[in-house]
């Protein structure tokens, strides 16, 4: 038994045994579930790479070789040999470690990355830029299928005399089940894998004269003991598929690979969740990221039954428009966490997961448009930056009508930094055409959606990752984006969006402040009437936003004030551009970065006063 | 000889005899020839789309086949046969034709893109959302490796018994020469071309017991006869490579996928430039835009030889620099118009253009300043929003010091709309850590890129599509970010960036205008001193940007301003966040926006008097 807490760095584990190997694994599955299952995480993917992450560390030399954990939730056993099992206590907590691969932790930390599918092109640059090392990349099958991945795939493979590896984890689940053409690829390459015959391997055992007989016959002849595929296509030596649970193999193997001379893709198989029944179990991805569960029977404890996400409820608000009429919904790679597996089941024709492929989500919504059909494009705020290009240029310029939700707008939590959904309003001021707005409940949320169905411009709803009382929601009721007081006090007024000024009115209710609170719920177009008469009110303007301020609602209200010459004087609550929020529970970063009840009351009363 | 200007539809093809229908091609490559060397334009690559496009017309049916050309700057042909080519005239000018694909000019404008390698993405949807079209999408093969169009692959070629069809059209040049692994398996296809069973045809000939020998054995027999590549490895039935610029057997091919059941790749080599031998000669892709130029000779007209631009400053700027110190330059696919050519070939090791690939030129940058490595990353402004998500989380986020080079900021003239160069700042403004400049000269420029060498952040250096007066630049000129006063007067401040502002400081001194004049080379961060000493003086302040202003200079001096309680009055001029600019030259495009000298004479004077 090794104490995994007391690991200092990874290079014990070259004098480990073969049979100390496995215990190492059987220890690490096990230190896991009693540490996920109580601070929760990410457990599924991490479960998957157990003896691929010890076999990299027996094999390779992490002080030459760098590895880089694609978006890097599947990191931990890395973190556990690099010397951080006791900080599991503390995983995804405010101050305690990251749930992603974090450089401030350790040197063995090389990439951070967070959203898929980058460290390809990351390992092209540090080969590129240092010729001792050799970049070892860990990228999972729904990963790989995005386009950076590819764009990254197309450079690294046209490179000659150098040996980065692409371990290619292929568990046939990205967050939930694998989708798109390649998915069956890589289902082609699994059913054939009693071949395994490698092309270096036979070339070697080839005579000479029969490589000579030319590229078109090798590759036919080639053919009966190798299956060609896209990664050979794109230049890269393919080895694979093997099984990538079976420690004593993947160590050969990786002794294999490591001689080979140029860039090379490793094919392994995986069994996400792997040694955790019901984890393994779990084709709907609910394993994926958890809170904490009861180890025993694998069930995520409930601490609000009473409680609905906004997720969960827009996602069977849209079940619910569906019985009613037609539309698409698409979305890359959300389906589990944007709660649409009720509207997949129901209407799979008009239900399209395209994988994590934000930009052909966001152009394929548009191509849709063009025919005037409607269609509901689903991502989280975080993801939506990978399509800005294609909202704008695509959806936006060209006036397209495309419901945009964007789930988990603002502080995230346990995700961290990464993840945080404070950039999206930003993005979406600058475009033309848009309307942006934000509910302050679930009701709202459902009454914008309603709105929305009707409207023939772009329109962006985004809401929290925040839940709210259940109730029967009525389906039916429509907002329009007229902003709303829905305090009236004389001191001053405060003026925001979303769950975050239901929260103020509820402050303000309970300590009785003397405020006016104006639900700004669309924040492009402004509401130049309400505008208007906030500044005849001659009284301090509050503008609260949950988000990186640039050129959001406290830009555009000094721009009108400015334009208008109001005298107001108007302050704003948000987070300049150079700050960077890390994770840990919402309510401990909500202290941190003044939004807790406390200090928002204490905000108010100092401009009141 | 058809009168291609009294073409009012594309009907009158179905009639002519394949004799005649080679005579229109050569009329519409004489007619290229002669319009496009009198206003300029994309002329290499509707060359050699001349017969796919008219066998396209004679084939399929655009009143039920939708066409999609990817980037759309192949169209013009597509122009023509539409019933446009009286528009040649005013191509590219101002209230003209546009170079692009535009739905309001024609109902068969379907897809306005601009931006390359959505069109398969944009089919998707098209198809999707109408069972009675069939989407024919003709891109190139640069284009068709960028992250985006291989997402659409990935989706498209999953659905069966729907028929999109995808021409490949394959001049082994993008822009310029075509870069990345995927160029090399192109090539492999075509040396194989003389075998051409296709898929479908090999499978009808095979008996029966032979083809359920099994997947295993049917690709490696079929491998004798075809090359399986990777648009077969996603989903789709592959046809090809063919000539096509051989107009008979094109349509025969045409002919014989129209009835394909199934999402196919119809892989088409043709000559870029067919026709024309200046630009058939061309491997650079100088002949990919031009401006007029002798139809004889070939030679653009060159109406400013005493003047340089800043892109071929900066691109003489980064050889000399070398010289001195090693870093990298990246580029996606703009070595020609970045002018990096001398760069590239004195260090070809030094120098990647990844081709149209912006997310993997940002990450691979990252990657390499991981390793302390300097490296600059340049693009034009309209391209670097595809990268937005990597340039915020991946290079910003991480405070990478990568030197990201912005071409062409600012309107850009005649490729108009989609290529404008607004965004760039306000995209960059909600970043953490970044520097974001922009010179007023191309010494200045210089200045600004010595200081970069030297700064621990990510920094952005943006300059226009602009030419000065030619000069012996002093490379070693350093700058640093404090703004500067370049004319001082009593009545009023301007405050402003880039050669804007120098030609605001011509049009002051021409009319005596007693203002001052401040170059905020550096928007972020902003000069805090010189802010107060301009608000010191109460005098109005003129806030002039080319950008979308959406937290853009204007709404940071509103938000100093307001927090440090001056009273000077604001304005502003820019672009608010619904304009669209459309294409013309850049003249005509500043009168009809108010940024002429007389109009900005105007404003200024109007807002001191």
């Amino acid at each position: 038994m090794i104490d995994l807490e007391s690991i200092k760095d990874p290079s014990f584990i070259k004098d480990l045994s073969i049979k100390e190997l496995y215990e190492l694994c059987d220890q690490i599955r096990q230190f896991l579930i009693d540490h996920i299952s109580v601070t929760g995480g990410h457990l599924s993917s991490n479960l998957g790479v157990v003896e691929i992450t010890v076999a990299m560390y027996y094999v390779f030399d992490p002080e030459k070789d760098e590895f880089l954990f694609d978006v890097g939730h599947q990191s931990y056993v890395h973190k556990i040999l690099t010397g951080r099992a006791k900080d599991f206590t503390t995983l995804r907590q405010f101050n305690g470690m990251s749930g992603y691969i974090k450089r401030s932790e350790s040197k063995y930390d090389i990439w951070e990355s967070g959203h898929s599918s980058t460290s390809i092109s990351a390992a092209s640059g540090l080969m590129l830029s240092d010729e001792t090392k050799r970049p070892i990349v860990v990228i999972g099958d729904t990963s790989i299928s995005n386009g950076v991945a590819f764009e990254g795939l197309n450079y690294l493979g046209q490179i000659k005399n150098r040996c980065p590896i692409i371990i290619l984890n292929d568990n046939k689940m990205g967050i939930s089940k694998s989708v798109g053409a390649l998915t069956k690829t890589f289902l082609r390459l699994r059913s054939t894998r009693f071949v395994r015959v490698t092309k270096s391997a036979f070339q070697k055992i080839l005579p000479n004269p029969i490589v000579r007989m030319g590229h078109q016959i090798k590759r036919s002849i080639k053919g009966l003991f190798q299956n060609d595929n896209m990664f050979e296509d794109l230049g890269f030596d393919y080895f694979g598929p093997y099984y990538g649970n079976k420690l004593k193999s993947l160590i050969k193997l990786f002794e294999r690979v490591k001689k080979n001379k140029d860039p090379l893709v490793l094919h392994l198989l995986t069994q996400k969740g792997k040694g955790y029944a019901p984890s393994e179990n779990d084709t709907e991805g609910s394993f994926h990221g958890v809170g904490p569960f009861d180890p025993k029977t694998g069930i995520e404890y409930n601490d609000s039954p009473d409680k609905i996400s906004y997720s969960e409820a827009v996602g069977n608000y849209l079940v619910n428009k569906r019985e009613k009429e037609q539309f698409f919904v698409i979305t890359p790679a959300m389906k589990n966490g944007a709660h649409l597996t009720k509207f997949a089941d129901a209407y799979p024709k008009d239900f399209i997961d395209v994988g994590i492929a934000e930009e052909h989500a966001a152009v394929m919504s548009a191509g849709i448009a063009l025919h005037n059909k409607k269609v509901v494009l689903l991502m989280y705020s975080t993801f939506a930056q990978r399509a800005y290009d294609e909202i704008l240029n695509d959806i936006a310029r060209q006036n397209l009508k495309v419901i945009i939700g964007i789930d988990r707008a603002g502080i995230v939590g346990e995700d961290g930094e990464t993840h945080q959904g404070l950039y999206d309003v930003s993005m979406f001021m600058g475009m033309p055409n848009v309307i942006v707005t934000m509910p302050r409940s679930i009701e709202e949320a459902i009454g914008l959606f309603n709105y929305a169905f009707n409207v023939d411009k772009p329109i962006v709803i985004r809401y929290p990752k925040s839940k709210e009382l259940k109730k029967d929601f009525d389906y039916n009721y429509v907002c329009d984006l007229s902003w709303e007081i829905i305090k009236e006090g004389k001191k001053g007024i405060v003026l925001g969006y979303g769950d975050d000024i239901t929260r103020i009115l509820n402050i303000a209710n309970d300590n009785n402040l003397d405020i006016t609170i104006v639900n700004a719920r669309c924040i492009k177009p402004l509401d130049i009437n309400m505008l208007n008469n906030i500044f005849k009110m001659n009284l301090p303007i509050m503008v609260f936003e949950q988000v990186v301020s640039s050129g959001t609602l406290y830009d555009k209200v000094l721009e009108f004030k400015e334009e208008n010459d109001y005298k107001s004087k108007v302050f704003k609550h948000s987070f300049d551009a150079d700050t960077i929020i890390p994770h840990g529970k919402k309510k401990d970063v909500y202290v941190a970065y003044g939004l807790s009840d406390d200090e928002i009351l204490d905000w108010i009363n100092k401009k009141i006063n």
